[in-house]
């Protein structure tokens, strides 16, 4: 490898609380190494990388880059855009090496989920077959811990955390106001997996605390049997506290809100869009005749820096910081992966896992995490999940009373190539 | 008053965060009084009192009492049971009495908003009336802020404090990922009066944050205008953060989401349900062709225990203490309101107001808290809410990471009455 050289990184998909974390861990890794010239940052992703949008992070101040800690989101700039195979999306690859080259880029680190190693497992690949010295190497990030090789993401412990704190609050919030609004339904990101609906069920220490009901998209859901759920918990504790992941699906695979059937359309016959927590409101309102609520935290359970996990914003740092010491180490190719070490106290380290494998893998919440009804967890998945929410990370407070976050001035480096996209 | 008397106490309406450590301020000066015997709760508000479903506070254990200041929604339970005038419901006011008589209560002390006001002010005067000797005093709670004669109300600094921080940062992740979701709509609560979601202004410390847009039902809200306004922050911004009260009404009060027009219809011209934020997401996608994603923060909002106001916690013990220090003072009828006092540092104290007053009040945010263009707020506002944010309340985190709550034993005292409702 050259003796000195410039690193790219970009952070790609849904943002997370910590992932800026990690760009913190690659930022500060490369230039305490001294074998790093410059890390650009890739302005929104990929998509900085296609339209040579680079920006210098090494030369904004050091405060911000330190401030990437405290700060939610993506401060790099993130972006959905999907690169498909190297034969269909070809043009794309190249272009990608061809600004990597003009900017003397040898070293590429993606902080993203599937979808991103499998581009930096591509770009890698052409590098090599184009005999570009490059090194590609991924950081994870997914709030949804749907990675495989890694023992969980980062960003799902603060996730986790929020989202437990949060059933745990609405529900004394049900509990105080059973009397009428006597029914609440938190909806829950989690598309395919239901790790985060999951994790609230930490929030449920005693019987009588809420969530009561947990239905997570591993599970085929049915009104019925969730209707007759409703209505066991409704006798035993006087209200009902439900969480449920936003892609909760019926025993065909087809998503419940759409084609609810008669359960999902309002008076007139017309089918209920909107979300699943929305849906099942109605069913409950309808089906066991009581005013029931929903809450969709939304974009907010992924950026809920206020309350993020200590444990979540280390382990994304250091995520951050390996993928630089390995690559200099001679790795290429991998994505740093999590070890929990055996034992009685959580301890964390960190491997190696291919980037090709890593893209094709998905982690679902596995059978024995679920109880046995299907709509709840057990003690296996609060064992696991616990360790992870462990801390509070600290949040600057500005004279306001409010946090304080960080933006890049992202002044942008001159483009040496014509415009592309 | 008789040397030694009962006292009673009654949670009523939405909970709040900081309801309880009302009561606790209520518990904690009775007892350090000397002057009253047992505090009583009514369980799940007025209903409580009704039904005969009384437990004694002061017997809980001391730990308890303490933990109700960390402990959001409503500890000794809420309903929404609405007494009409004291013709229309005589049986009620006069059991109520009955009740009070039975438990040789003296002292009714309840934490609520105009309603409930307006409640112990009747059974104040039918205790007059009828000769036995009550004193009863309001508290003032409500996340709304719209009570009159108080400068604010305990429970709306920690939902300001909540819903402007989950603005800054689920604007922090629609300005990372513009490219894709380009806009987002958070909805709070605030069905009448604008000032929740006037709080979240705070979040816009710079003109490139978010909210962008904050509408309020205090004004006029047409959807031309909303796209025009969207349309015009997109081209300046890139992105658009929108903050909506829930009670959005256009120039003739009619409910936006009641009949939105072809706006609120979806592609086979059904009228769109749900709330607000929804609504609105349909609309930005239909009328700029962006994607747009909705937050609704509920319940969650008025129970965030974990980002609680410590001004506000501060302040709602205070008017919970100071109801029982005022009528151990000979006060009687009267809410404890909170005065700002004048000068450049916040400073707080109380004073009082007539129960029947506060009853028939309403306070909307004012025209020069908002600004001209009627989709933000003014400095005014933002010097206004600052000082009720400040502080941070202590949260206790159990060996599971995640906040520890207080739940009361409730041991129903015997009931000396035959059942009633």
């Amino acid at each position: 490898m050259t003796a000195k050289a410039n690193a790219i990184v970009a952070q790609s998909g849904g943002p997370t609380t910590v992932i800026n974390s990690s760009v913190c861990g690659v930022v500060a890794q490369a230039i305490k190494s001294g074998k790093i010239d410059r890390v650009l940052g890739a302005q929104n992703g990929i998509l900085g990388a296609l339209r040579e949008e680079l920006f210098d992070i090494t030369a904004e101040s050091p405060d911000k880059i330190e401030a990437l800690k405290r700060t939610p989101a993506a401060a790099v700039g993130s972006c959905r855009y999907k690169l498909k195979s190297l034969d269909e999306s070809r043009a794309d690859y190249e272009r990608i090496l061809e600004v990597f080259r003009a900017h003397e880029i040898r070293y590429f680190f993606y902080v993203g989920g599937n979808d991103s190693m499998d581009t930096a497992d591509k770009v890698n690949k052409l590098a090599a077959d184009s005999g570009y010295e490059l090194v590609c190497m991924g950081v994870p990030k997914t709030i949804d811990n749907d990675l495989a090789f890694t023992d969980h993401c980062p960003g799902y412990g603060s996730v986790a955390k929020y989202v437990a704190t949060c059933a745990m609050e609405a529900s004394k919030d049900t509990e105080a106001l059973y009397t009428t609004d006597t029914c609440t339904i938190l909806e829950v990101m989690g598309r395919n997996a239901g790790w985060i609906a999951a994790a609230t069920g930490l929030a449920r220490r005693q019987p009588q605390d809420g969530p009561h009901l947990i239905y997570l998209p591993e599970t085929a859901f049915s009104l019925e049997k969730f209707v007759a759920d409703a209505r066991a918990v409704l006798k035993e504790f006087g209200c009902i506290f439900i969480v449920a992941g936003e892609g909760l699906r019926d025993k065909n695979g087809d998503y419940i809100t759409a084609d609810a059937g008669s359960f999902g359309r309002d008076s007139f016959g017309h089918q209920q869009l909107g979300g699943v927590a929305e849906m099942l409101k109605a069913v409950i309102e309808k089906e066991i005749g009581v005013k029931a609520r929903f809450n969709k935290l939304g974009t907010n359970q992924r950026s809920a820096m206020h309350f993020a996990s200590l444990t979540d914003i280390e382990e994304a740092y250091l995520c951050g910081s390996t993928a630089v010491t390995q690559a200099l180490q001679g790795q290429n190719g991998q994505m740093v992966t999590l070890l929990r070490e055996p034992g009685q106290n959580y301890r964390c380290t960190t491997g190696l896992a291919p980037l090709a494998d890593v893209a094709n893998g998905e982690k679902l919440v596995p059978r024995e995490f679920i109880n046995d009804s299907e709509n709840g967890i057990t003690q296996a998945m609060k064992d696991y999940v616990t360790p992870l929410v462990q801390g509070q990370a600290p949040v600057e407070i500005g004279p306001d009373g409010l946090p304080v976050f960080m933006r890049f001035d992202k002044k942008l480096i001159n483009k040496k190539l014509p415009k592309y996209i």
